[in-house]
């Protein structure tokens, strides 16, 4: 059994009864400051912003912003107080178009709200915790199902963040590096920088850090190079939402490092719990790919490193088509090598 | 007929006549500003620290940096002035390991020196001028030759800085793109921001910027998202050694472009002056790759971005081998899918 207590310290959400706690992002690694939210636009802003990304903690942060928001209104009922909250809910939805989870997440509380009577406010507030204590422990699962694949001996290489610190806790791809470093199966760990946001550099090797598990640094534009170096056998990463063919949206470079791995022989691992699976999404290029502020590219952290007048182009997520994926990780099972058929025999229609 | 006047205006090595004077490529786009090397001692530090990089470029400051080190030297005749400019020249050519063209400049500069009488001294002013110069013609004819290959209309993508910048004018990769965009062949230009130094984001863009021709710039991760987009037909970049084989030595990054080049059906050029080849070296295997400070990786624009205590992997180069190049354009001529007999074809033993 893993020691959970060791390698898992950070949570970036914390409800407090009144107010919705998020460990704010934009300044890790060297702040850690927690940005109470009061309302549920507050949330909503607070999901856009960035202050907490990653698309588990997005549909959690979201389902919290639902409490908030029913604090704020006077109903009889779940059905009357649905009604009252659409709008705020709605605002919710909209803080970001890619992932799935935050629609996922607000559907079900809609669903729990519609069933319940005059205590539905004690109903939100056990949807949203519930939903948080879920994604923890298919996190735990997806850690445990996914580890089981890497050979003794492996290094792997991950991307963007998928820690803790996007998700109730554990983490998905980090949740599956996690279990692999404490059984001892995966003896390196790489992360790329990920541009532009620089999640792996900020936010991966030091919540890794906090856990004691070393990790090497990349260039984005280094991860062909160390492949061929033979120092990893695994990509493993996150997903923001999975397709009915297993074609898979993650932040903006995951689709180069699949093209990679197969040209190397490498295997490529996607972990991500059920609801980032969308079976109404038929294959990845029906996905709304999210398009950032070019200035996102033109410099960091708000110091200009690129003249005036240049435009840039900044899609933050891309579409790996299944036919790159060796194996979707899921609390549910293991998809290797996704089809419809087998995306369907997992997931029902 | 194509304006060099136009479309080719920056210029980052000037000879002073007791002085190298070189554009601080560290503090552009913002600072336009030149620093004076007095002696080859500065002109070598100036060639480890980037303020001039760039494979052409730094053979080029490397010969000037001779001329410095013949001002402080008195010698009868050039060979007596090659013992005593030995230790000087050692010292400029240990400066950076990867590009070719500073062994090359270099010896050449020896080669003249040996034979010249006691006017050596001009000599060694010739070869730097020469050697300049040639590269300069070497450019504007590449541009002819590698923008011919593209049909009308296309889109490219770059990577790093391989344009006036680092060469003694109009660039390599960069060369065919002004040629490609002044006939009319070139519709879109793509640069990758190339991290860790940027000189995608900082000088590439900001160069073609000075002449007219809009760039977009990309994160590096985005460049296969770009690919599938149909956006680019064409992937086009210098070299800083070229082997036997075809295998390309170029900024870290390029080998992933590749890939995913071929990958997407897409185009693969090299630019690069035939000072660049080395049919000394068999294959990409044999390469040293210059390996950075990890500081390089750690922070963005002068900032730090990463937690204390974490280590990276900042290798600068990668190779390309030759099966995933389409085309090799030297001044010498054009190499389609090169291997062992064609490059021998065009560069001899």
């Amino acid at each position: 059994m893993l020691d959970f207590d060791r390698y898992d310290r950070v949570r970036p959400i914390r409800w407090l009864g009144d107010r919705l706690s998020l460990l704010d992002q934009r300044k890790l690694p060297f702040t850690v400051e927690y940005l109470d939210c009061a309302d549920s636009d507050a949330v909503a802003q607070a999901i856009r912003d960035l202050v907490v990304r990653g698309a588990p903690a997005i549909g959690i942060a979201a389902a919290w912003g639902a409490v908030l928001a029913g604090q704020g209104v006077e109903a009889a009922d779940g059905g009357t107080a649905l009604a009252r909250l659409a709008p705020a809910l709605d605002r919710l939805n909209a803080a970001r178009p890619t992932a799935v989870n935050l629609m996922w997440a607000l559907a079900r509380v809609r669903r729990a709200l519609a069933g319940a009577g005059a205590d539905w406010r004690l109903v939100l507030e056990r949807e949203a915790r519930t939903i948080e204590a879920e994604d923890l422990a298919a996190n735990r699962r997806m850690g445990a199902l996914g580890a089981g694949l890497i050979a003794p001996g492996a290094g792997v290489l991950t991307h963007c963040n998928t820690g803790s610190l996007a998700t109730a806790g554990f983490g998905t791809a980090l949740g599956v590096i996690r279990a692999g470093v404490a059984s001892g199966r995966i003896a390196r760990v790489f992360a790329g920088e990920t541009r532009p946001w620089l999640q792996g550099a900020r936010l991966t090797v030091w919540e890794l850090q906090q856990d004691g598990i070393p990790a090497t640094l990349i260039a984005d534009a280094a991860a062909s190079h160390l492949m061929r170096s033979g120092q990893v056998q695994w990509v493993v990463v996150g997903a923001d939402r999975i397709c009915a063919n297993g074609d898979t949206a993650n932040k903006i470079g995951t689709y180069q490092l699949a093209i990679a791995a197969r040209h190397h022989g490498l295997k490529f691992m996607v972990v991500a719990p059920s609801s980032t699976v969308d079976m109404a999404t038929t294959r990845g290029e029906d996905i709304e790919i999210e398009l950032r502020d070019p200035d996102e590219l033109l410099g960091y952290g708000g110091q200009r490193t690129v003249a005036a007048g240049v435009t840039a182009w900044n899609p933050v997520f891309d579409v790996t088509p299944a036919g790159l994926i060796d194996a979707i990780v899921t609390e549910k099972g293991v998809i290797e090598r996704p089809d419809p058929a087998r995306m369907r025999a997992v997931f029902g229609d």
